[in-house]
């Protein structure tokens, strides 16, 4: 066992450099004599120190932070976002603190809190929703290169803010489902939700287009406590089970809702399916990791997670290292993909 | 807007308190006097200033701060584990830093780096499994009260650890599917993953007692780069294919591979189900967050996620205090519920 350093005084004992030059060598190892640090280096092969993240970046300007808050955690779209965050930042030699915001705007405040004490260079930030309170958002991008990420409040148009283009994924679904079937109704979400409401808002625009009436299902919750899930199960069940929609195409906010749905099909002996016209179509939106393991497989429209989580990382880096001002917020918006599977 | 403050050299001069007493006041509040304590306080009001995190702890003995482990993201178990944790960590006081292994020894190697930089006051660590650098956790147990959850190595006997039970809980779905209907073949995972070999054991031994022949599926990959679900889906899709087990009872190592397995019997047009003897059914472990939108719903045995989460933070707690020394490690074990829904 190598002996355990804990603090740089002890250090310098054990490794005869003095306190200060140990200083130099954790917050700039070039500021240090190439001899001094080759002996620094080899007195750390023999004992047993980590020096502490934060004393070590105490008086240098950046902590090598990039701090994430996503809405919630259960939810795999925001994992996948997260995971493609985490690749992208690990790569460009950043460490990443995530914090949830578990559906509770306090928690959400909390969590801004947390990385501002934290001094993190940077923050993504993917908000809860409505719910949300904007001044903790306004706060945080006074005080730190900020991002929005996923979705975005009408309050803040002009931030920068990585996200899907839901016009455009929003219409692809729609114009697929017109032009193989029957127009589709929305399946929507209780208006809270920044991205369903965009969907819902682009579902309308692309059927007037195309000539069609827009029919929008639940926007009002069915079921006490319930979610995605829950609501597309609540609304279509009862809609079956009045006999109603039973032969309709049916475009839901997102996968999670689509889930739902499927579920009130088969409850009610309904296969949703490829077919043509006058039978019942499910289809989703984000291209959920369980899409092609549903029975029938999700159709659905891909949000590009890698695309997103990549161009944020590159943005929030762009700013912290300073090669662009804040002061001219970027959008970007990544196409969705069709996902043809059995579903729809 | 109220005047941003960055240092506390600039709070000093702006609020008319000594460095040193700011100092103290932000280090143990306590330790000041009440009147100027209020003064402070008054004086925080008029302008914007957050005290950094770590430099208001660098000379406390705590950062508050519990370390989290987690073995890959995108996968709903955990995501309600850490939510748990997370939920009980908040409650105790305590700020939550969680980092993800991705499912690579090299990055949770990294993360336990992270945490002993970051000189968290304990970690909770749910490790790879057998990929993992087992020099890692005992380093990093050797650091800092340490309490391993949901799965331990056969090479850590003797620490701390908070999972489930899962002699029971596999014995308990085993002796289920045994008494209503045929005696189930268990479809395991190749053996790297600790729990699903845990539960593979408790399913022969359970079997062997009832005087059935244990029937194992699925040690091997069948195919590149698949994980639970595809896992599931190969497995029983290339049986199927070739008209084995269509009638016998499945008992899936985890939900994850249920779901695959679902998937199979849909794509074979088979549909498990509650009936007793001679059909196929299929059962799974844990209680995904998923199975009761499946179709059929998926019976299961349930993992006590919120126990787990909420004895790890207990117990680590108690090391963190002293209040327990960490020679006498604790072993907790919560036990599993069956989950009866359709498909067996």
């Amino acid at each position: 066992m190598k002996p355990r350093i804990k603090t740089m005084e002890e250090l310098s004992v054990a490794i005869g450099v003095s306190r200060p030059t140990l200083s130099r060598f954790f917050q700039d190892p070039g500021s240090v004599k190439t001899k001094t640090v080759e002996r620094i280096q080899a007195g750390l092969e023999r004992v047993e120190y980590v020096p502490n993240f934060f004393a070590t970046r105490l008086n240098r300007k950046t902590t090598g932070i990039i701090g994430v808050i996503i809405p919630y955690l259960n939810d795999l779209f925001f994992t996948k976002l997260l995971q493609s965050v985490e690749v992208a930042a690990f790569e460009a030699g950043m460490t990443v603190i995530t914090q949830c915001s578990h559906s509770d705007p306090a928690i959400e405040a909390r969590a801004a809190e947390t990385l501002m004490s934290m001094n993190v260079d940077g923050a993504l930030v993917a908000p809860l929703g409505d719910q949300s309170d904007q001044s903790v958002h306004l706060r945080l991008k006074s005080r730190m290169p900020f991002v929005l990420l996923d979705s975005r409040p009408k309050s803040m148009p002009n931030v920068d803010f990585v996200g899907s283009n839901h016009t455009q994924s929003t219409g692809l679904i729609t114009e697929y489902l017109c032009r193989v079937g029957d127009p589709p109704a929305f399946l929507a979400m209780p208006r809270v939700n920044f991205n369903a409401l965009e969907r819902e808002v682009a579902y309308i625009a692309r059927m007037e287009k195309l000539g069609f009436e827009p029919e929008i299902l639940g926007t009002e919750a069915v079921r006490e406590n319930g979610y995605f899930e829950e609501h597309g199960e609540a609304v279509l069940g009862d809609a079956f089970a009045q006999g109603r929609l039973t032969d309709r195409s049916i475009l839901c906010a997102n996968d999670r809702v689509a889930i739902g749905a499927l579920r009130a099909a088969a409850q009610h002996g309904l296969s949703p399916s490829r077919g043509t016209k006058g039978g019942l179509r499910i289809a989703g939106h984000d291209d959920y990791p369980l899409c092609p393991f549903l029975t029938p497989a999700l159709t659905t429209v891909a949000q590009n997670t890698d695309a997103i989580g990549e161009e944020a990382v590159s943005r929030i880096m762009q700013i912290i290292r300073g090669e662009v001002s804040g002061d001219e917020p970027e959008i970007t918006l990544f196409d969705g993909e069709l996902k043809l599977r059995e579903s729809a």
